[in-house]
């Protein structure tokens, strides 16, 4: 007999993996230590007009099935209307079985509406009815979702050059859940790309009120941001690296390049990768001194599709996965923070499941115990490989290759409020992976380890090393 | 207790399975639209002298096989008797568990021949017998061999000089079974080959009766080619990438290249990418005008042993898989059809298993309405791939990252008439991977999708994309 | 119900693995061709002074897991007692479940010490106290050990250098358990390292009464050690390779770049690469010679961790996995080999997951008749791939790409005389999959075939093809 789609046991396999989910797992609060959700649209608490709005406005994942199944951009970003989008968004559901989307999309239905239909053409308008009248309702509230869902803290990504001026409003309101920023500075990083880079530096030259002609006055700004978000109740940092540049070299390098990018001169690609390297080191050793998380995402190709960049911008549903080699640089640049003792705790994401095995073996190469147990983690399956396989994939790598016992666990990497059942998904997956192993007799079916294991997983583990 | 050996329910491991194979995937006819099967023997219509001829002649799968298990050369490729090669084949057979061949040749037994005798030393004799009088009946000519397995349209690969010879008899003669030819154009590739590269471009001046001096006269000479095979019901493209090469470049520079190579001086491999660039170009945008499909092979290490290439010719068992990188080209190749609305139905071929990801979200990069849905396609599980876990690592791969139900499924890419049963194979496979789902409640158990999609992927997605 | 942790059954998911497993792999002796083990310590047959002596001392595996945890180096390698290290390491256990050593180290208690506590913080004394009263007695010298788990040969890894003292003392002796030595000449490949290089050249020069000042003078010289070796009953070698490299070149240039090492010169990357294309040739034109085996360790990134390199020095537990690109130069070095046909019979273990498939399609091209069956060998899942998962992926990627029936199968490559359980841990999950294809009706359930299969890959196989 088949099991009931989504039905409470949802990718529960064995009784062992229902057990463990349903008593120690289900029932914690959720930390989302990264997502990219707007701190405006929480304070502001607004209701959507529309599930349109809330499933369809910024879900490029959603877009990027759209498209593949022959939809017109119209129906998709376009100027069609809200119902008309949410109808092609209903016909391509059906052709996503084995998808995220397809697991994603029915669950939010059922946690946030209570809608157990299935999606497709036939049963559009009934779900259109009955979601947009519950959006409309205080219930569905920006907040309430959250609440809805036991979020206990969140931590959203943020522009070094932001004022937070949301994130302290909350937090001057005492809203009872934590939303935190996190220090996310690419565009320092993308020096290749000098107009963008220079604007950027000026601009914090502004915001710091700092003459910045010097790779020194360059950090020197850019502490003064770094304290300003940890008085915000900042705790992590993150870097997008879409090629992991690692140069030995000097400051004074790199204040060269630096400098000749000012003047307006050309640099090389191994300038430009000297200039990385220094900055790297310097946002790695002002996170070790400031005791905070560096978070490091590894290997994404980024708008490969310039017709639509051009037309759509970044963001849009168009980014892929990288395969260039990376091992040797990334250690290179953990090994000059940890050679300094500056190594701070650091998360590494990998777009490219190939490349499971080798982060989640390089981690084990800097570990230390000056920041407690899993100082440095294997970052919980990302963005095309946020799906069951993939989460698989990544806890069996991390567990293979070092303590599944310290995982942090998840986080939803997401725009959209609707997201967090995907906390709910990770739990499931991983109860079930455990589940089987005690079924199967690959553990001991011993209580007090399992409950440990899975709680520290879901929650402990995140909350004390990002410090929530 | 244990499932009998290749019984009705091989590979369905679970009644949704059992039911969604034996109801809907079962029943279609085979769509086989890449293979190299020869549209002379087909026309000609003949019967094999013995089951070593043919399983033994032209299978590089099984001499590779036969080599590893210490079989010297002459039982393979060599002057010893038909019989004491298949004996040889067959002592080798019982090493090959959980091997591919393991299964495709005793499913070849069962299903052309009726014979059900496990293959091994014993038993080769009476298998010899019995299949060999088979082969000597009409009933098993090389058409009926086609129509025994239900098949409704074929695609050869050939040559762009080929006067398709056989293919328009076969037309004209009005035989049921679709033989339509591919316009494979690898020569024109190898351009760093300059003795057979010039050698192939002056017969390709001559077969079109044109003065080649310059990448304009070739494009042109190869335009009539194109319509040449368009009209005989060509509708599929292929290009044998070694390494994907990419220069961001001009027509006029890749015009100096070529003239540098006809004058008969070295070339760069800057220049040769250069050229290769503005080749796929073209071959790009001709697709995008006649409406074809381009297929693109990436992957393969080309015969690694020289002398065993200096001895035997190429395609004789000694290919490897390549682990270069490619993303960052592919992607820009792509990229330039695609600025200008020229990127044609794709489908794209990976070799190496660790590129599936890659290749399965690269494709939603660029997907467009504008040839229907499904427009970027990630081709089925490839040459040594072809097997239960590389079809499930495709299939999961492409479910997870893009439309599971717009694929247009599986391809014999054989020389041989017996290789049908590859198509039952993967319908096994694709029926139990879903049909599991349902099992595990993971996709509902709704008749109406669960149809759709398994005939889809087994019959329509590949009748509807290829024009067949 | 769960199935008991670690049962009689353990690993084994079907009927048909438990029978496989019990009637087959079990009983036979172990051959282990690979390991760090010492012939001093087998020789002098002592007792270990503790537990923490016979798994903490030389262990790295468990010293990577314990800095994971955040446990002081003082408790790892450093100057606590033997005690507190053991509580360390009994409180880091818990944390690694999905990890072998969760696996090993109760499989080791159980096998060798009979005991089967779970071991964690609380059940770290009672451990302590009947393991090391094991150990004090005469039935677990190093010897015992070895008799006790079944082992009827060994191969130890040896400097060329080495005068193998002990190994020959060991069979004058007439020990009953085959003790040999490997040939293993990493120091050789290290030129770019010119210090270490240069004094390994020196001291081989003394060793072998010879004037080295060519390449000739240090082939000649290496002879004598292959020979030494070889008289010493040593039938393998063994080349770590930090990157492949691979330079179109001829002795005569090799002999230059050694000139100029000798002479104290810098050389490029290119001038060490085609000195070690050149030794690499003559290694394996001296295996083919000698009809040894020759082993290709290659992926390690190896001590990434610089602080740490100082401080402990090499294999401590820091080095991780490479992700560089290899099959076009390792697949050029097979050539060069193979086209003189002087390829040895030849062993390649990768050490990234991401190119099993590679692996093990790379051999087929190089496979042949002159040594037997088998002859390119794909190694058995390798240092951080030595877990389930690994082996399963290695044995699945064999299977689907060559002849599983002719697999030379495992080898533990410890420095610990507790490992041997790994056999049947890969004993296990061997039988597991083919016990599994059993039950699914994937290969017949013919007791011969499976008896033979099961039986040669366990024993028979690696006694034929590594002549021991």
């Amino acid at each position: 007999m088949s099991k009931k789609f989504l039905d409470e046991n949802f990718l529960l396999n064995t009784e062992s993996a229902q057990r463990l989910y349903h008593s120690y797992a289900s029932p914690l609060p959720i930390i989302d230590y990264h997502n990219h959700l707007s701190a405006k649209e929480i304070f502001e608490d607004n209701c959507f007009s529309s599930i349109t709005e809330a499933w369809l406005e910024h879900d490029h994942y959603k877009w990027r099935a759209m498209r593949a199944n022959g939809i017109d951009e119209s129906f998709i970003t376009g100027s069609e209307s809200e119902r008309e989008k949410f109808q092609n968004w209903c016909e391509t559901v059906p052709q996503l079985i084995g998808n995220p989307l397809y697991h994603w999309t029915h669950l939010e239905l059922k946690r946030y509406f209570g809608i157990e239909t299935i999606i497709n053409k036939t049963n559009a308008e009934s779900i259109w009815i009955s979601a947009n009248q519950q959006l409309a309702l205080a219930s569905h509230s920006a907040r309430n979702l959250l609440r809805s869902m036991n979020v206990e803290s969140l931590c959203t990504t943020d522009d070094p050059l932001s004022d937070l001026h949301y994130h302290r409003q909350l937090a001057d309101e005492g809203f009872e859940i934590k939303v935190l920023p996190t220090f996310r500075s690419d565009d320092l990083f993308y020096i290749e790309n000098s107009d963008k880079f220079l604007s950027w530096v000026s601009a914090l030259g502004e915001k710091t009120d700092s003459y910045i002609g010097s790779i020194n006055d360059l950090f020197n700004a850019l502490n003064k941001r770094f304290e300003f978000f940890h008085q915000a109740g900042c705790r992590l940092s993150d870097i997008g690296l879409k090629s992991v540049p690692y140069v030995e070299s000097t400051i004074e390098q790199a204040d060269e390049v630096f400098k000749k990018v000012l003047a307006g001169h050309e640099i090389s690609e191994r300038e430009v990768d000297t200039f990385k390297t220094q900055v790297f080191k310097h946002i790695g050793r002002k996170n070790a001194e400031l005791n905070w998380v560096m978070q490091l995402h590894i290997g994404v190709l980024q708008d490969p599709n310039k017709r639509r960049f051009e037309s759509l911008g970044p963001a849009t549903g168009f980014s892929a996965i990288d395969d260039t080699c990376f091992a040797q640089p990334l250690s290179k640049l953990l090994n000059e923070l940890d050679y300094d003792k500056q190594l701070p705790k650091t998360v590494i994401y990998c777009l490219n499941p190939k490349d499971n095995a080798v982060v989640a073996n390089l981690i084990a190469a800097f570990q230390d115990s000056d920041r407690g147990p899993g100082k440095v983690q294997f970052g919980s399956a990302w963005w095309f490989n946020d799906q069951k396989e993939g989460m698989e994939s990544q806890l069996t790598a991390l567990a293979n290759a070092g303590l599944l016992g310290r995982f942090v666990g998840m986080l939803t990497d997401s725009r959209s409020l609707l997201s967090m059942p995907r906390h709910e998904y990770f739990r499931r997956v991983l109860c079930n992976i455990v589940g089987q192993w005690v079924d199967d007799g690959e553990i001991p079916d011993d209580e007090e380890l399992l409950k440990s294991t899975i709680e520290n997983i879901c929650y402990y583990n995140a909350k004390e090393y990002f410090c929530l």
